[in-house]
């Protein structure tokens, strides 16, 4: 009979992230049952045997590069030293389902696994277990353009959707990293720059297929598009990081492809001239499609990787504005939003006056972490945070963190979904240089503190996942915490759904 | 030493509400544990006691006539026989945590009362208990016009603060019975005529103050206007009826007003031409603020109640039409529309040309349930179900409910949310003909059975109540009710929080 091991905190968690050596859990005095009893590598090994026997050897991989694939993300600023023992991949709900009641049998650790462009560490295995890579589930299973939506697998990449279904007239509007699944995308409620006027994925979830911890299959909801029928289920599974059920299935509200698009940039002296014009245009109502902020740095780093189809942008603080609508109803807008820029100093408003210029303009925008990585030195690493605060903290905030951010004399930059309160602050560092490791870990835990000041949250779209659980529980405490615990344990009472996320036991 | 009562459903239930019967609650195979047993009468009143001598003699009431108002509403299409023991008065949050922590201690149920004008017995005591009316906790408690979001007590009314925060330019767009309280308009997720544009009450929720069933004290989140920090709890909390927790305090998002509004009405030869145009609109992406339908026999009663500001209208099916944005936006919206409409045999489109004008025929609108109320014949009640269907179903199911319900031989009517698949049909019975109510419900049960067999849901903005617990399993079905039970034991383990609502133990 193998001994079995105590989940303990991986020390990896902790190597290459230091947030969570820094903040005080203040979570840890609500009570708790004994912790959870994972198996040991023996038997896990066994699962994955049995696993091959039932869906296949296709299915399953011990392969040193899929697991460290699988278990490692340089896209991420948290990782874990502990890999999964396999890759396991489902073809359908009820591989799914084969597998979760494997794991409840065997006290296995399941973490779904998706695109892996998460960044706060979602997808890492700190309590090893098998990584459930969903990416081969990417069917679109049926489409109601007549009822606008679309029932589409976990696997599903949102651009490809969106490819397939344009003929339709609609699109699901939810845009994070071009790379990202439907499945992934549930998972962490993700947003994009289009969140402003569209919300964020708990806004385009109609309903569900989930696999429960014990292998069971539930559907949330039905297809109306607005339901007060019985708890929202859709809402405390989507951002739940995986930690309550695995998503296997989605159907999506779909909106209307707007006819008319417009996008202009304007820049500023400051970043916080930029952020205040864009602040002002939220309160006026003005019905923007998207509104965001690159700071000097990042327009730099643009210019650096070529600029715009071969055009280089000025350094500066910059807005990227987007319309969309009737043609009178953008041309409108854009009137409106010159006038507010003009007030805050802003004397360069450019109109893009073709769609290949739009594009380009807004593919610039999209582009920017994958600007930042080209140019970044051999052997540094990029620490992206983000967080969010209520809206009229914006400017104050990213001026904070930009003189914050100075002081590291490291190569750092900002980028803002101005019009949801929500920045982005990057840093190039090296994490084998251990002084800057932690000068750059104390600037980004005083920047979240900041937000936490002016009652703003520690993630605005990234999840939580391995890297920020201490700084979650300082932002909503341990009773808050402890809710979300007894709804865990409620649903996952062996707590093999992604262990080590969000919150310990 | 008292000998406790097994908390099993009263018939009453059953008495007022046929539905109960009717369908078959196939949630009943999921395993639960033993069912809760509640202080007998005795204990109740010592609670009684200790609350008065705590919270002082106008918190608490015996009074046969408030212990009615409380128990029984005449709204409702479900009632129970049985009445709370008190009703309870709270002035703030600490109030509500002590009375938590007392009904723990001798395990009575706590029913949140607000304005009282649920529809599906939401508020009923079918376990006796204290009925805990919030609605003197009615302070706005902080604005924050440059966030664009106000902190309320959960018994603010809604009319009133759009009242009171209109010079800021903001609103909050959520718009149910002008009678609603904030914290009724959470605990069932209501929506109104407003939600096509801005949806339902759980897209206005930033963070809630949440007394749990053991007395503690827990916010939901801070205030961010975007999070994917942890579990969304605000999520779960709204539309839960009360049976996760009692909320007391709540930030809302607000809207900015718009500049322009435009109110236009549409006569069509059937109720399927209309929600058929309606369903075009939708489809074409139309930027509509509202879109309402009311059938032949609902303007009849308009007219018969004095007509709109004494000038009658067509008893015609009608959609209700309602534009907002710039000046030019809603004439443009205007002109799409009056095409589309003549597309579906409309030759009579009526825009209001003053404000006056607009506010009276939106008011005729707003006011059909007292319309009905006030012309139905001595002894008769309203039944009034709401489902909601995808939205390409939405004419077929209005037709087919006017069928159905005109076989009755009574009067009925069917009002239309066009926008959201959402319709009420209401049918005006009397309750003490065995025969009629008989034949009412088996035909409302009919219709919520069509609503599912089209995929919809039992529910669209009423919520579940006591009344449509079984058709509510008959939507989700038994592994879907068994999580929602799993999260209501894990925080509610003692199951006093509304027990007998939404879904049993």
């Amino acid at each position: 009979m193998p001994v079995p091991i105590r989940g303990l905190p991986s020390l990896g968690t902790a190597l290459l992230s230091g947030r969570n050596l820094s903040l005080q859990d203040n979570s840890q005095d609500y009570p708790h049952p004994t912790p959870p009893i994972y198996a040991d590598e023996q038997t896990m090994l066994q699962a994955v045997e049995d696993l091959r026997a039932h869906l296949g050897n296709d299915a399953v991989s011990v392969d040193q590069g899929d697991i460290e694939s699988h278990g490692y993300s340089e896209w991420s600023t948290s990782n874990s030293t502990i890999r999964p023992i396999a890759v396991i991949t489902p073809t359908c709900t009820e591989d799914v389902s084969f597998i979760a009641k494997l794991c409840t049998k065997y006290r296995i650790p399941m973490i779904p696994y998706g695109a892996g462009s998460s960044v706060e560490g979602n997808v890492s295995t700190p309590y090893s277990g098998l990584s459930i890579d969903l990416s081969q589930m990417n069917k679109i299973v049926d489409f109601h353009p007549e009822d606008m939506d679309v029932v589409v697998e976990a696997g599903v990449n949102w651009v490809e959707l969106n490819r397939e279904i344009k003929s339709s007239g609609l699109f699901l509007p939810v845009d994070p990293s071009p790379t990202a699944q439907i499945g992934g995308m549930v998972a962490t409620n993700c947003s994009g720059t289009n969140a402003m006027r569209y919300g964020t994925m708990k806004d385009w979830v109609m309903n569900l297929t989930v696999v429960l911890a014990d292998g069971s299959v539930i559907q949330t909801r039905r297809r109306p598009r607005k339901t007060s029928a019985g708890y929202n289920l859709n809402g405390i599974f989507t951002g739940s990081e995986g930690t309550l059920g695995i998503v296997t299935q989605i159907t999506l509200k779909l909106a209307v492809i707007p006819t008319h698009f417009g996008v202009a940039t304007t820049t500023f002296l400051s970043v916080k001239d930029a952020a205040g014009a864009g602040t002002a245009m939220i309160r006026q109502g003005i019905p923007l499609a998207a509104l965001e902020l690159m700071d000097d740095t990042q327009m730099e780093v643009i210019n650096r990787t070529g600029g715009i189809a071969g055009k280089l942008l000025p350094e500066k603080p910059t807005l990227f504005l987007r319309f969309s609508g009737s043609e009178r109803a953008v041309q409108e807008s854009i009137t409106q939003v010159r006038d507010i820029c003009k007030g805050f100093g802003s004397n360069s408003f450019q109109i893009a006056t073709s769609e290949k210029e739009m594009e380009n303009l807004w593919s610039a925008r999209k582009q920017a972490l994958w600007a930042m990585l080209a140019v970044r030195p051999e052997g540094t690493q990029i620490w992206s945070t983000d967080v969010a605060v209520p809206i009229s903290r914006i400017a104050e905030i990213i001026d904070y963190s930009k003189k914050q951010a100075a002081q590291l004399g490291l190569f750092s930059s900002v980028l803002g979904h101005v019009g949801d309160g929500n920045f982005h602050q990057a840093v190039m560092y090296n994490p084998d240089k251990i002084g800057e490791a932690i000068a750059v870990t104390a600037c980004l835990n005083d920047i979240i503190d900041k937000a936490l000041e002016m009652d703003g949250t520690v993630s605005g779209e990234h999840g939580i996942g391995l890297g920020k659980k201490a700084c979650l529980a300082k932002e909503l405490g341990s009773g808050t915490i402890g809710v979300m615990r007894s709804l865990k344990r409620g649903l996952d009472p062996h707590w093999i759904l992604n262990p080590g996320k969000i919150f310990d036991f």
